[in-house]
């Protein structure tokens, strides 16, 4: 991962924590549990546009090069490893 | 919610806080992004194990509580919040 | 369930039916893959808002009949019924 | 796609169809609406498998020989399309 991409990814993991710890003080502030939800939910989301990012990355360097190259064996590893990707979707 | 719940909920969201820090090295320290990868899902799977809890809890207290009274809006206005979390799981 | 909500969720099965048939056709015409792949999530879509109008119904039916009534065995079998149908959501 | 997965594709396809049919005759003897949801699901899940099937044939057709060739524009449209593959199966 290049520099830039890494540098994005440290700062919206750092704002994730940052919406982590709001949510414990909502907690131990009685807020109403389904506003505590919604919080829960929007930074399940912003995981999963974290998730995107990386994924992209990952296209467009590992599984390109893996795919241009002649090693069966790498090849096969790295397409297998998206099946995973994308059949843990639904089950994440 | 009672002290014991909350007092649960803050303890996982503390032990999530600690598992983003633990991206943001891993991501510093240029781990393999699929690596990477399966630890941010493993945040969302702990994140929706806690929105069970914290739909478990409104659901033996705010829900029934609403449905149990004779005050007709507040009994839509639970069941329609009700419907919105289901509507959203998919989308989250 | 009255005679009008089962009217309308055997039309909406019978569309999905349909549309079914349309990816069999799809896929021995040999259309390009991804757009077989859309088809399938459309109707993975329609599938979940048809869960939606059977979980409304519910909710505005079995589950506050059963919250109102006296029977605690009976009010914690359908929260309970209503916890799975949330977890199992993001399973599915 | 080969004929032999084609055959296959279509086989489950004709088997999720009479699922759908199933539930039809469900909603029409007037089957617990929890039971209803219950095989709501399990066609979902039957789809996502089938999903599974088709983009397994891609990566392993399509997207291989568009990231060995040299058509640059070609290479970036598959791997936008994948991309939009993994954002979609969470909205979906």
């Amino acid at each position: 991962m290049d520099s830039e991409n890494k540098q994005q990814l440290i700062a919206r993991l750092r704002t994730i924590e940052g919406h982590i710890r709001g949510v414990q003080r909502m907690v131990a502030e009685d807020v109403y549990c389904m506003d505590i939800l919604k919080q829960t939910r929007a930074i399940q989301r912003a995981l999963h546009r974290l998730d995107s990012l990386i994924l992209e990355n990952h296209l467009n360097t590992c599984v390109t090069t893996a795919l241009r190259s002649d090693a069966d064996a790498e090849r096969e590893r790295v397409l297998h490893e998206l099946m995973q990707v994308f059949d843990a979707t639904k089950r994440k």
